[in-house]
């Protein structure tokens, strides 16, 4: 394969990433929809609220009772009654009338508008002063102001957050229809790779990106499979990527940062039916030794070794193609959270590949300042001083000092 | 106790939190402490590198041999060999030597740096040309370069993420103490709250509170247990409460949005020893009606029972307490991801309280323009419709329609 492909720009590769499809569904308790997507829209059976509620502690009344009024000319009113919170009452307000009412609680017929309690004094155990001039609604959440009927209040492809759990409790969903979880499986590889527990012998090292991949897996919501070490040989790595492309719906491999063990996975790739190699080599830094193919419509990912090139090019393809799977909506696979920083120092940079340098933010008066922390690629120590990754596009030759860019946040 | 208390400002309740403290620890696999505090310091065993790798693919040599060299005029040096990943190698480079070594791979003993493959060419099977200048330590990682043995890489109170997963990975720590997840009654209270899986009578509502509630808890990393719903009535909800305050390490109570009801959760609390009443009622909107207590050492949280304000009390009083019983150090306790937007149109707020108001925000150019979504605080698909929260501070009138303010994602 050696040759065979060119290094491709990040917009390149990101464009081959729409392929792929998302996983079929099942249906659960809405108390377990936290950060699940829905596969279903959601319209509701029913207006919210189903009665008129008052917003308040107050007197229910019609509106055209208070007007003109003041502190000095108040409305005169006749209590005829409460409405207790959680009942229902046939009471109906007339002219020169009130029902005292709890927020959230409903007003009764007839009535059109609630004064709230401070703009009222008790004359006596039947009779009111109100004194503050209200409109009709004022105070009052009408029948289906909130949710109407039929109306869809959630949509396919949406990530639930509490409030939309919440939601769904208010219509009486109790269960809803939610994208499986990706099941991805995740092999280390390289000669030199052994396992955390292991002293490691000269030359040899500990297995890192097992527990960041894994990690950043489960972030993202899918559910992780580490099928163990592979050695630099075509036998043992065909024997893990089948297992993972059998049992899982997505394989991700690190290891193999040069050139040779590439190609390696790359000629076991070639060896399942339908493999198509969408990109062999991104034009990012850390991270340029990337493959990304479709075997028979499942993502297989291959990561550089270095632990934080590794998670740099999960960051940037490995999240997106589990949120494809996972059902989310385009516009929020490709969403993500950055912030404006400004450049505390210089950070130099080299035209013809997008540059990610890590940062460690401090903000001073409202403004970010990103602090660049240089090392090398393997230093993973980096990776936890920082907390973001500051952009330097394609074409540009860095950031001087005081200058704004990108932030990702880590 | 109605009337004992006065409103207080955010800022006043908040310094009452700083009482409470984090729980205890306990010992896991590092596999599993993704967004688990860490109670420990954690100093590094080792020296990473353990021994000095080369960064990238090629040639170990003494760096003197190729200064002054160019594609002209190239350095002629004698291959002696090839250290292949994961071994380890007595050879010693001397003059006008190299060897061959990949990317994280030892580099041998004599060498002091490694020129990189594109920048070298074969002469015969034994000879090669190098044609760049390179400096001593240029493409290798010194041995403790990355982490020194004995330094501390991570602190107390910190939140792990992958990538401080994989640096423990890195020192061989396998097992390490963190914090207890806190343990969170949630009760909803009110006479009119029903079970989802009712359809309400006529002025009943589902309990949404349950919901919400339970979901932020787990976003937040504490461990919900719902204890059900408790009528407006002393002896239902003492015995509530009294089995959360028994069982778990915080209890949150929705309801109770009129004041007879707090005061009635107040003197339930009264009657539990050492309780010491920190807060009732907060400057804050939506959310006013808000219960603070500390019983025993354990914190009592009572909510308003609209779903828009309990979610929102919430998020500025629930989760930083949970994020101290976590364990979380107080500089992250106190840390929000706020970003800066202006305001889509003018946005009136009242003054003598914090106003946050719900709102769409939209990107436009690398600015962020903040949409409200008006509408009465029992309306919770106002909520779904929001992602972030504006603050208008509590001595400002309103935001002028460009004006730019905080946002805080929701």
């Amino acid at each position: 394969m050696k040759g065979f492909f060119k290094v491709q720009t990040p917009e390149q590769l990101y464009k081959k990433i729409d392929r792929f499809k998302p996983l079929s569904s099942e249906k659960i308790g809405i108390e377990e929809t936290l950060h699940r997507v829905l596969s279903e829209d959601i319209p509701s059976p029913i207006n919210l609220p189903e009665f008129p509620r008052s917003t308040v502690d107050g007197f229910a009344l019609k509106a055209k009772d208070t007007y003109g009024t003041s502190e000095k000319n108040p409305a005169i009113l006749r209590m005829i009654g409460e409405i207790p919170m959680g009942q229902v009452s046939d009471i109906e307000v007339k002219d020169g009338e009130a029902v005292k009412v709890a927020t959230g609680g409903m007003v009764p017929k007839g009535a059109d508008a609630v004064e709230m309690l401070e703009y009222t004094e008790w004359v006596d155990s039947h009779t009111l002063h109100a004194f503050k001039p209200i409109s009709p609604l004022e105070n009052v959440i009408q029948v289906g102001e909130d949710v109407k009927a039929g109306e869809v209040v959630l949509h396919r492809g949406h990530l639930t957050r509490p409030q939309d759990i919440g939601l769904m409790a208010g219509i009486g969903k109790t269960e809803v229809h939610v994208f499986l979880r990706p099941k991805v499986a995740v092999i280390s590889s390289g000669d030199e790779i052994v396992p955390i527990e292991n002293v490691p012998k000269p030359g040899e090292i500990r297995d890192i990106n097992r527990y960041t991949i894994v990690s950043m897996v489960e972030e993202i919501g899918g559910i992780p499979f580490f099928l163990g070490i592979a050695k630099d040989r075509f036998d043992d790595l065909k024997e893990k990527i089948e297992l993972g492309l059998k049992d899982t719906d997505m394989v991700v491999i690190t290891g193999g940062s040069s050139v040779g063990t590439l190609d390696l996975t790359g000629e076991v790739l070639q060896t399942f039916p339908e493999t198509e190699i969408l990109g062999h080599g991104v034009s990012i830094r850390p991270g340029k030794p990337t493959l990304l193919a479709d075997v028979n419509g499942k993502p297989f990912l291959g990561l550089p070794g270095h632990p934080v090139s590794a998670m740099v090019i999960f960051h940037f393809f490995g999240k997106p193609i589990l949120k494809i799977l996972s059902g989310l909506s385009s516009d929020v696979v490709w969403h993500q959270i950055k912030i404006k920083a400004k450049a505390a120092r210089n950070i130099p940079s080299v035209p013809g590949r997008e540059d990610y340098v890590r940062v460690k933010l401090e903000e001073r008066e409202g403004t970010f300042w990103a602090h660049p922390i240089f090392g090398k690629s393997g230093a993973i120590s980096n990776l936890v001083r920082a907390n973001g990754l500051i952009r330097i596009g394609i074409n540009e030759e860095g950031l001087e000092e005081g200058e704004e860019a990108e932030v990702i946040l880590l």
